[in-house]
């Protein structure tokens, strides 16, 4: 039993539980697995001794496969499609395991579990056992562990947190404590966020390394032992957040020369004694050569070798029949005077090494964005890449939480719930792939992923739909029935073409409901949208009130797209209000004849003699005589702020020199930074009612826009559409949307860690070293995954996005986006492929939604802007879900009184600082829980203040038995995690340094969220 | 004890001794090691069950690792140089063990025994043990197992047999019984030869596979269901050498989409039930469609699939997780009536199940070449193919065969022979590898296999320099003496340059000795020739007598060679006769002061106005005008005979199509069948002396020829030597010798068979099918390893060579043997090089003999000239071998009185039809010994009768105590060996077909060698 309530200390602090309701039978057996403590030697025990006085080479050998890239999750898994890609990773798991069986001196990392878990599954439970024993000695580890190895630019920190808790998981249900990874294995991501390191050290991580970073800081670090470092992960969080974080010597490749792959061709060591091709002296000597000039880049006498590559050791005794040569005759030499030592290590022996030396460490506060990887090739290109991709990725974390959520407040469980949650758990984690959601697949591939996130939904929506019935009927018909009931009443379909604004039911159906699940643990009011076919609908919600309308045309240049099927004409809106948490309301949606009361929505003309406003009493906005947005009221204040689309002309490079690379899937890189405006004039139309104003603009034959404020709303939503982008001209193009203020930002502008910690950043600068930008434009972009802000002592911009977009501010005042991209040519890192998205010979549209915030900067009594771009951050990325339902058979009034239409999960309201960031079934009768802190320090006078809970009370819908916090990964305890802690080079932060070395105390955990800290014993 | 007096009822018999020394200590465990029979189920008692009523699939795991061709021996073994080619053999066997041991389901079989040695040496114990025990139980069997898949085309009998011996006894060794195989598995050479299959009847092996025969032969084959028969493996020796032999049905591949090995790209079984790539159902029927067609080929319900290529099973599991696959899922559908069966299997389980089946099969008496995969490439370039590597090869089993005698007549065994010899074994099992002898691989690949033949002479020559010291010292000093002395009197030196008249000993010495060793078992005469550098030598013989001498001048071809670096201007000829049957003479050669006795070659001039004879009683040439032979005089026979030098051009294709080959390493295609003569009027000069008379003819600037007749030799030599081959005209040339004769042969033609038997040949013809021929000239070449023939009712025509090379009859009376190719284009079968062999620049030049016999055919009283042929063909391959010592520290007296100038190591010379064909120490005090009987039948009313010799009289040299019969390759007692006997279609071989089916009792070994049987019961 532990603590019920919880008390944020400070902000932006995450509490993860571990739930068991009434139904103890499995209890015990789960229990069990956490605390698993095998007698045998794992981990730090298994690791080989390194040898005093000597420089200590740890051989690494490990195996980096991409859970889909060139090929497709299952392509590379089987190992089929071997003409795109030699790579098969069931042999892979398959040759290493025969290996180390062979072999109790050698070592193996495992990273990917989605490959893992897919080979497991397969395996005779003699093999299982193999490996159970393998684990259990530490010579088979798993490293990093999550589902995969995901992204840090585009993706979204619930995402990343839930692929890892699942795949710690799986490895924890299969392995116990030995299948624990200790260390971060973000070897091939194109560059780091700080929010990844800040997680890593919430799981309880002990360190984590990674491959790619800046060319200039890599040689800086190199060059001033400065490689491995201890990351403050968070600004808020101290000392709980700090990771320590090694750059690797050669990314994540062997030495040259000593790849031993069989899809290398390094010549392998040849020691028969009379061969003519006798070649051990000299692949020592330029082994030695290699560690010696390495180990003026490092601190200890330890140097961490990477030995494997991509999908490598399909046959891992290649690799070790000459490893063991290496290590046999680098070794011997050691008699000779030698003081160079090779072992077989796994990155947590090295890093224990590291720990063991005693010295101190550098730090870092920033992150490794973005990342160049030589003077022409920044790796900002891949933020925004396949834009529908990442889009549709939110889309599906959406659904993941409201499917998880749904399946732990079912009132009868199912048993294909868990198949279906635990389907749509992998498919997102195999999404937040570093060549997945950034858009760096090939388009084959893309299509697949697509695919998987379409089957998934559509498993979840059967889970989704048993839950809702038995919530909406239950409450009026007796339970017997809904048990023995073999199909459903309603039908609780999801739309998933509603970006397109098209959905088969409403359009096509004269009655439906339409349920509105909110996943948010607070009441939420929502304006709601709804395709319609008509022109006149009456809405009436679950008490038989009718709610006011307004309908508003679609787009044209919606209706006009290709490939939409829709009988859509309009969108019905309306304002659904005190939306419970956790729970839903109900309306009922008919269509009237037309001769009732028929509504026309308020249409201007497009062309004005005078500025067009639209906006309500909070924002105001004001559109000039060419359409183009140009003036801004807000938070009183009125300023000129204009927004507009541009182009840069993406590089055409032969990407055989160094300086003359093409943009592509993964690189930006603007041709001369030409940028080219897409309109000096803008078509619009106004649309004005009592819900919403909008402006409808279009800016030429592939551009177009809708500007809207909500009549209760604060900010305004820019919903663009984009493409099919030309390329008759053979150029390709990389849209951005730019908005320009007069504030005074002096370079400075602030883009999101994964959503979470806003971090500042500076044009034409790195926070850690003198950099030399060869490419001013791209050189400058950061991934924005939600959030982008600028501001100046008295006014403040920010753009929330409603996916992963690269930004940037070029110019003071300005910041943009990049929202779509179509090029002609591959830049040459591998995929193949240029980024030109078609379809039927078409090229992509994207759609998406921009929320724009203007007003004061700073704090002040009212609530901050700060403060709302939070709150209403969590409520786009999750806003209610919408089922809809056919309502053939019950009139309004049938339906209002036979079911329930109205249902709240929660039973204390958390405050709107606090987000239940993840309710979820685990092991049976277990519930998975995370709280959420989601105000930075100091960003609202009140919502950044600690807030305390009490857990049970919150959750009392659940009856919950007992309840013990873990890591924030929810796989271990959190009062018995202990992490190795290392020593800044200064000492300025003593104190918690001293108490997070110690033993911590139950208490003591408290400050791990920051500085004040009550009832801990500070030392 | 076994019979000591061999007869020969026949001619052309090999007996095989195992012979046992004075010394007993290691004997037990040597005939245990033959004996041993586990008690683990190997072979035909391992194999799968195979199901009635059911097509059987037997899948044969296999890998085809070629001794060298792209890569060398070392290169392939180690997989160094992989962008070459990716293939390394370690840890194809280390992969397929590792696989082997986790399933004993599973089988695989291993060929190469140079590789697998290699492998085995590096292995512990441990791995040794699991090794056994596969063997032990047939899991990993051995097929071919010679030390390697030896060449049929160009390789002698002698080595053939050599090196299967030495591979076996490896096998024997290591694991005894099991280890030895029963089945022949050249799926890689390019055309069988008749000899193979005897050799392979002969030791005991129950049958034979390969992959390669003519297109047309093998469409024929498969639609009358003849693609496996009972092979006659020689016409003289019957039932004996008969043998199963297949062909495949696909070379040697797995079928068509089913290679599921790493260096594949087809696509693996996906199962994964729910992947988007299951491919199950489709892959299944695509399998049962190929065996369903390749059923309708052949005879019985069982169907051999080889699943591997070359250099497969790197990673064994790819290939084994898919077999796996594919047999599940076959064999699953045999609940819903499906009639197929697939189970692991062995080409000797394939064949036990043919055996069983007990139906008749169609027999072939000729062989199989020349092989052509399509109609314009026949595969009959290799033939000839780098002339001097085949050459340098012959001198290699020269040497080896008198190194093995030696040291096996060495009075006291270094404990370095057997290493050495057991290098110079391995290099030539080597040598014979089908892509080294026969030419066909890279350069840099051809060098290495000289550099290890000439390291292995090298070795052996430590071997020979130590016997025979100890055998000319021992008898006139102390034995003590001569085992305490650390260096050795006498050089015993080889010289590995004579083939280019350079031999620095007898260049640079003014004193030296020559011995010469005579490797045959009966008495021989040489006419020896020696480089010196004067013109004034006395040569004494070990009795103390001048020789008789003649000087003759180095051709300036000779001279002028480029790479040539030597002082000789003269050859030394004197005429050594009865030189010891395993002994030797030495010779006293001294330099004279030039005032003694001055000599000076006769010397004819160029031009002469009338015929220019040479010649002696038996043989005489005579020369026209000119230059050109013209007339042949010889057996009471003159007839016009013209011998020329002429080339082909060689073909310039594309490769990609069908119909545009390049000629190449492999294929001979002359461009458009053209033909040159190289000179219309030959140079010539003519040297006259008593011990030889020659013609040195210049043809051009890059051919010339030394056409001579020694005093007492009825036949003639045409030493040729071509090169370098011009090529600044852009074409590859091929060069011809021809020699046309006026003899009626119409169309008929003989060539040999590896050496020893002939085989008719007929112009554009097959015997068993009628045969299309697209390329007329290549497609009527065959191999001739050492002879070709043809005749008419009187006369008769015959060439032997020094060397392999590919030959014809293209007009009546006319035979050809081209002596040399340059060419300049890759002929698109891999080796990826143009067959343009050059050093420095230039060509290469080659330089060799063909001997010219002509007379009477038929059989007749005296000797016969078929008899003559046979005896000087085993003359010319094993002459004596010259070792040549520094004589500085003695005169001819004290030489003569001082030393052991003479030695036999024979007790009973052999009648001239018999060879000593084998003499080498084997385990120790063991000797392996071969009889053979040299001619065929019919050849010789005399020779080619019966023998009877008693081996212990004939090596009363040696103390032997035990002697038992063997097969052919030494390895298994002749008298428990029993092969699976074949029923052939016709009954007609009724007799022996009976005796041999029963056990065969000792005697009625007998019958193997011929129908007259004594002391055999026949039933």
């Amino acid at each position: 039993m532990s603590r019920e309530t919880i008390s944020w200390s400070a902000a932006l602090c995450i509490f993860s539980y571990f739930l068991h309701g009434v139904d103890m039978r499995n209890i015990n057996a789960a229990y069990d697995k956490l605390r698993e403590s095998p007698a045998s030697q794992c981990g730090y025990l298994s690791c080989h001794p390194t040898k005093p006085n000597m420089l200590n080479v740890h051989l690494i050998a490990h195996t980096h496969d991409d859970v889909g890239w060139l090929k497709t999750v299952d392509q590379y898994y089987y190992g089929s499609e071997t003409n795109i890609q030699k790579a098969g990773v069931q042999y892979i798991i398959d040759s290493v395991v025969d290996a180390l069986i062979k072999d109790p001196e050698k070592r193996f990392i495992y990273v990917e579990s989605a490959f893992f878990f897919k080979w497991w599954k397969e395996q005779t439970s003699s093999v299982q056992e193999s490996v159970k024993k393998l684990v259990s000695e530490g010579r088979l580890e798993f490293i990093g562990g999550a589902w995969s190895m995901n992204d840090e630019a585009t993706t979204h920190y619930q995402s990343i947190i839930d692929q890892f808790s699942w795949g710690l998981r799986r490895l924890n249900d299969t392995f116990g404590e030995c299948g624990r990874p200790r260390i971060g294995w973000q070897i091939d991501p194109f560059g780091h966020s700080r929010e990844m390191a800040s997680i890593f050290a919430q799981m309880g991580f002990d360190g984590m390394f990674f491959g790619r970073l800046d060319y200039q800081d890599k040689d800086e670090r190199l060059m001033t032992k400065n490689a491995e470092m201890i990351w403050h992960g968070s600004a808020n969080l101290g000392k709980s957040s700090d990771l320590f974080t090694g750059a690797l010597y050669n990314n994540y490749q062997a030495p040259d020369g000593f790849c031993f792959d069989i899809l290398c061709s390094d010549d392998p060591i040849i020691d028969g004694k009379h061969s003519p091709d006798n070649n051990v002296k000299e692949r020592v000597d330029a082994f030695f050569d290699f560690v010696t000039k390495m180990a003026e880049s490092y601190r200890t006498p330890n140097l961490l070798i990477t030995m494997g590559e991509d999908f490598h050791y399909q046959n891992a005794g290649m690799w070790y029949t000459n490893m063991d040569k290496l290590i046999k005759y680098a070794n011997a030499r050691q008699v000779n005077g030698s003081n160079i030592n090779l072992i077989y290590s796994t990155p947590s022996c090295y890093l224990k090494s590291l720990h063991e030396s005693g010295i101190t460490w550098p730090t870092k506060s920033d992150d490794f964005f973005p990342y160049a990887s030589d003077p022409h090739a920044y790796w900002t290109g891949y933020f925004t890449s396949r834009p529908t991709i990442k889009r549709f990725e939110r889309d599906g974390n959406h659904f993941l939480q409201v499917c998880k959520q749904l399946s732990a407040l079912a009132p009868k469980k199912s048993v294909e719930f868990e198949p279906h949650l635990t389907f749509m758990r992998e498919t997102l984690g195999i999404m937040q792939h570093h060549d997945a959601i950034t858009g760096t697949e090939k388009q084959k591939v893309a299509l697949d992923y697509a695919k998987r996130l379409s089957v998934g939904i559509r498993a979840c929506a059967a889970n989704t739909r048993s839950v809702l019935n038995q919530l909406s009927v239950q409450s009026e018909t007796s339970a017997s029935t809904s048990e023995t009931r073999s199909d459903y009443i309603f039908d609780f379909k999801i739309c998933p073409l509603l970006n397109i604004t098209s959905c088969p039911v409403s359009e096509s159906n004269e009655r439906f409901a339409l349920t509105l699940y909110n996943p948010l643990a607070h009441f939420t009011d929502e304006y709601v949208r709804v395709p319609v076919a008509h022109h006149n609908y009456k809405v009436i919600d679950n008490k038989g009130v009718t709610m006011e309308i307004q309908l508003l045309p679609i787009p044209s240049a919606v209706m006009n797209m290709k490939n939409r099927t829709s009988n859509a004409q309009y969108e019905l809106v309306f304002f659904a209000t005190n939306l419970p948490p956790l729970g839903y309301r109900t309306y009922y949606i008919e269509k009237l004849n037309s001769s009732e009361g028929f509504l026309r929505p308020s249409f201007s003309p497009k062309k004005t003699s005078s500025l067009t406003v639209i906006g309500n009493e909070y924002i105001k906005l004001g559109f000039d005589t060419n359409g183009f947005l140009s003036e801004v009221t807000a938070d009183g204040l009125t300023r000129i702020v204009s927004q507009e689309f541009l182009y840069y002309e993406g590089a055409k490079g032969n990407n055989a020199e160094f300086l003359n690379r093409s943009s592509g899937a993964y690189i930006f890189r603007p041709n001369k930074n030409k940028i080219h405006f897409v309109a000096n004039q803008v078509d619009i139309e106004v649309y004005r009612g009592e819900i919403v104003q909008e402006v409808h603009q279009k800016f030429n034959d592939w551009i177009s826009q809708v500007v809207r404020v909500y009549r209760s709303k604060s900010y305004a939503e820019f919903e663009w559409l984009i493409g099919p982008i030309p390329i008759d001209d053979d150029v390709g193009k990389e849209v951005i949307t730019r908005f320009n203020s007069g504030i005074e930002s002096a370079g400075i502008f602030y883009t999101d860690s994964n959503g979470r910690e806003m971090i500042k950043r500076q044009r034409n600068r790195r926070d850690t070293w003198n950099v030399k930008l060869n490419e001013e434009v791209s050189g400058n972009y950061y991934p924005v995954t939600t959030k982008i802000t600028l501001e100046d002592t008295t006014a403040r911009m920010a753009i929330l996005t409603d996916r992963a977009q690269g930004g940037s501010s070029l110019q003071d005042g300005a910041l943009e986006l990049m929202v779509h991209r179509r090029l002609l040519h591959d830049d040459a890192f591998g995929v193949g492929e240029a980024l030109n998205e078609t379809e039927h010979g078409k090229g992509l549209i994207a759609r998406g939604k921009h929320l724009f915030f203007f007003g004061q900067s700073g704090t002040r009594k009212g609530i901050s802007l700060k403060a709302t771009e939070r709150i209403v951050q969590i409520e786009s990325l999750l806003p209610t879900w919408k089922f809809f339902s056919n309502m053939k058979s019950y009139n309004a009034e049938e339906w209002r009184t036979s079911f329930r239409n109205i249902f709240n999960g929660i039973s204390v309201v958390l405050p709107k600082s606090v987000h239940l960031l993840t309710l979820e079934p685990w092991h049976l009768n277990q519930l998975l829980v995370r709280f959420e802190h989601i105000m930075e320090k100091g960003e609202d006078v009140h919502y950044s203040r600690s807030v305390q809970i009490n857990v049970k009370d919150v959750l009392s819908t659940f009856k919950i038995d007992d309840m013990r916090e873990t890591t924030l990964d929810g796989n271990a305890w959190l009062n018995e995690t202990q992490r190795l802690q290392f020593v800044p080079d200064s000492e300025e932060e003593g104190i918690q340094l001293i108490c997070n070395i110690l033993k911590i105390s139950k208490d003591c955990a408290l400050i791990k969220c920051g500085k004040t800290v009550s009832g801990c014993k500070i030392f």
